[in-house]
């Protein structure tokens, strides 16, 4: 009990069409931590706060998009019960063995209804954040956060159809909370759906799309709206395409939308409502979109519905 | 599994020695809503955004101190494990019927091995915090959000002896992590300990001290680290006396101490570790008590230690 | 010596197409002070913080735009110094007495050569900000800072041709610092102009425009960044039009434009460059405009160049 | 007019008794810019958005304090004038040529009546904050802003006698503006004296002392209370003593007094009025010393009114 089961996204996969240049934007730009880079040529970044080896995985092909998430959960045995819920409702589960992701234990590999490849790990190698763990203090030394000052990778948004098996394979296999959801109208179609496995507003999203497997951004947490007006400035500075800078009506964050150079959608965000899951569902209805999704400017733009990789 | 089991600090009884000083305190001052007076004369508060009925009870009587702390749990089926669980450990639980608490289901009561009163309970009127749960926007109408700001309680740190058995209630029973501890010396005895529940730095804490039943504080959460100036600003506006103001090394929050004119000490706070069940334990070790406390001007104020209620 | 001479924006007199949706807009929604309305049926408001009895006055008409702006001077002495300096300069001034502005003292009056109706004046009568002067504490009583929580009225932007001329007679007889400026090109035409009479980035700028007489925005200063993010929310609970939230790069203020119901260009503001006469002038080139104006996104909204009342 | 005579403070000149500890301190910790050593082994730094070649000056000796301050006027007719309104006010002033101070322009040099070295300076090398004056964007490279985050020297306050003889020499003489006063019951003694040349809350502040020529703190201005809470969180992280973080009644700067490792103290600030010179005085009164002080505690640390070098 208390928060057990599926704990956080510990990962993504992303295509990249340039390492060189992607590797400024995670990199120095975004100021991920370079971990390593394995036989392929994948490049593994972690945020200075996160303490598990990694958390970004960089993989130079030609065509932009996401390969894979992966969320953590609680342990070996939560891994071996998830196994038999899932296939139960009717997905297919690939085991994977310890050590063929680096870094890694065992995993188990299904695709969800809107078609991403999920992962979900027990282990992975712990690397730290440099502080240690006795007597940490609360500031790593200077030049360790460094870029935009991220904390950590947060959460992700995902696009593809069947959300009905979504949100039943969120909701019942996974535990997930059905925190937010966007609706057509009072009592319709989910259009955008939220859920959340922590105390905080959201941990994975989804939005309907015709076509499976399409990937509408990953989401990077921020310790301060100082920090994110510093990032919106390092934006500016090095010329990262800004898609939007608002607040979320939905989950509440301050939020900036960009690019990386090939192309794949990023986010990074500070705030957001601490939720439980007593906390009601909130329901947001199309003719409020502008508010929903960006509740300063009341507007979305074009590329944010229709652009995804 | 996701979020289950204890979920959160819903309720905290204190008591006041003049009511009307305590209501200027933590409605006024502190700006939590007034929600009801019993039948008894207790005053029931919720912060803003808080959406269950109430959080605060406060009672008048001529000792300061906290009567009874209550943890909001997930189902009523979890109250009925718990309470078996709590019972196997060696602990006698009474049951209370739905109502006894105003606006409460039933509860489960015990005495934690600190001496202090503890409840469980499953449900609580549905109060909202004014923005509904159809398209809710993100700012309530000017005047809700008044004085200290504060979003909602959070969390509690109480004194009392066997400190032993209360990890282990709060770890095997409650399911809780122990996020962080300081010790006397290294491997050596547990001086404070701080559990989390959640995904946020700690939900209780404990310090050990020789007699049962002591309270150390309450602690309520803000949003931003302007509204944590904005809160001292207003401290030194109404004269409340500020015990410190600095940044905790456990835990990472950015905090205030202030007594209420009862005596009770109160806490403010923003910021702080995001943290999982995976995140290993931090040990702080007593010659770093400092840094461990007090984390900018590592000075541990005497009433820290040796004042409580 | 030191701070002499003309001291800051005290006044702008905007016209509105309808009275009662501006009392909303300046009032309830900026959450300026509303101090009276004289026998015409024009509207004073002053922000919190400001000490002079008004600042910003609504005049109801049926064209939108700027009847005049008015700066506070020094002295009586200063003022009669400065008719004699503008008349050498080949501009006629007008004088006006005592009272014929409420609250104000003697003025004088005359169009500065991209157009718009300028006044000098050196009193006004004291309103205060509610704190006193003995004693006054740090924060006034709730409610006082209300809205979009603006500390005072802080610059202007106004349209125009003459910019030479200009230039002149913002340095040559005003005194002011031509702290910034954006060229065609290197070494080429001024197409916008930023003056410092203080110890701040700007207190006005002007832009090259065809037409005379045209208003792009009146600007007030905020406290934090928390203030500027707590604006912006208030703009989309209420409905209000944002055009741009962004970071200068020009004058490095964090900025965010909007719309009152009549089609008048606003800003709030918070920090931006502490600059003395010494600090040498910055040139922004054409070439680098999304820098300039929008130094985070870049990008120029058409409305920000096109559009002006 | 407008800004002119005295700019504001360019430069302090600090006696340390340990010149590689010093380095550390002003250097790596506060994060100022080393700029060179001069043949008498006196080290030269500026904080990175200053412009001119140096601010902070620091020489070893045996004893701590204050060699002298130096403030920038507008240009070297003023500083021929000023010269001979100092000599008309009695007070005898000696010419130091260009160069004597390095990569400073002729001086001129006096004892202020509370007996501290004042100079004054119209040229010093030009530096640069290393983004140029041709399109400089907004942020400096990585790195470049570093340590406690200081965007520049900012005022002064030091202590002696003759607190009448002071107050008239910096309003007559000087042109500043006596912005706020603590006085030891009302209508009576000034205590500790604050004045304004700029639009900023204060620019020197003096207290009565019956020795002359002690120093009480040189401050450096920040651009955020983010910034001021980093600043806090390594003054814990390097072990430098903090004497209290509070806010300023006076002047409303959110403030960190903490000491060098010779026992100079420092101040870092955040905030404040915008003032002008038709702001009324503010008084305050020893009844009210807590809040003048510090405004959220009350508190006035012994060492704050004893501890001067």
């Amino acid at each position: 009990m208390a928060m057990r089961g599926i704990l956080r996204l510990g990962e993504v996969q992303i295509r990249v069409l340039d390492m060189a240049e992607a590797k400024r934007h995670y990199g120095k730009y975004m100021g991920l931590h370079e971990m390593m880079t394995d036989a392929e040529g994948k490049v593994y970044f972690k945020a200075w706060n996160e303490k598990d080896h990694h958390s970004v995985v960089l993989r130079e092909t030609d065509r932009a998009g996401l390969d894979h998430f992966a969320y953590k959960v609680f342990d070996d045995a939560t891994l071996t019960e998830l196994q038999r819920k899932i296939e139960a409702f009717g997905i297919a589960v690939e085991n994977v063995d310890a050590g063929v992701y680096p870094k890694s234990g065992r995993r188990i590999k299904f695709r969800v209804p809107t078609g991403q490849e999920m992962h979900l790990y027990a282990e992975k190698e712990y690397a730290g954040n440099t502080l240690g763990e006795t007597n940490p203090g609360t500031l790593p030394d200077e030049g360790v956060i460094r870029g935009m000052r991220i904390d950590g990778l947060d959460h992700l948004f995902v696009l593809g159809p069947n959300m009905a098996d979504t949100v039943r394979l969120f909701t019942e296999v996974f535990d997930f909370d059905l925190a937010e959801e966007l609706v057509d109208e009072p009592g319709g179609n989910q259009i955008l759906t939220f859920f959340s496995c922590s105390s905080r507003a959201h941990d994975i999203a989804f939005g309907m799309h015709p076509e499976p497997d399409r990937f509408h951004h990953a989401s990077f947490r921020l310790s301060s709206t100082e920090d994110h007006v510093y990032a919106g400035d390092l934006m500016g500075k090095y010329g990262i395409p800004i898609e939007q800078n608002d607040r979320h009506g939905i989950t509440g964050v301050k939020t900036i939308y960009f690019f990386d150079p090939s192309g794949n959608r990023n986010e990074i965000f500070v705030g957001g409502h601490t939720r439980y899951p007593d906390t009601p569902k909130l329901t947001w209805t199309m003719d409020h979109l502008g508010l929903a999704a960006f509740a300063q400017s009341l507007h979305v733009p074009e590329t944010f519905l229709g652009v995804s990789t």
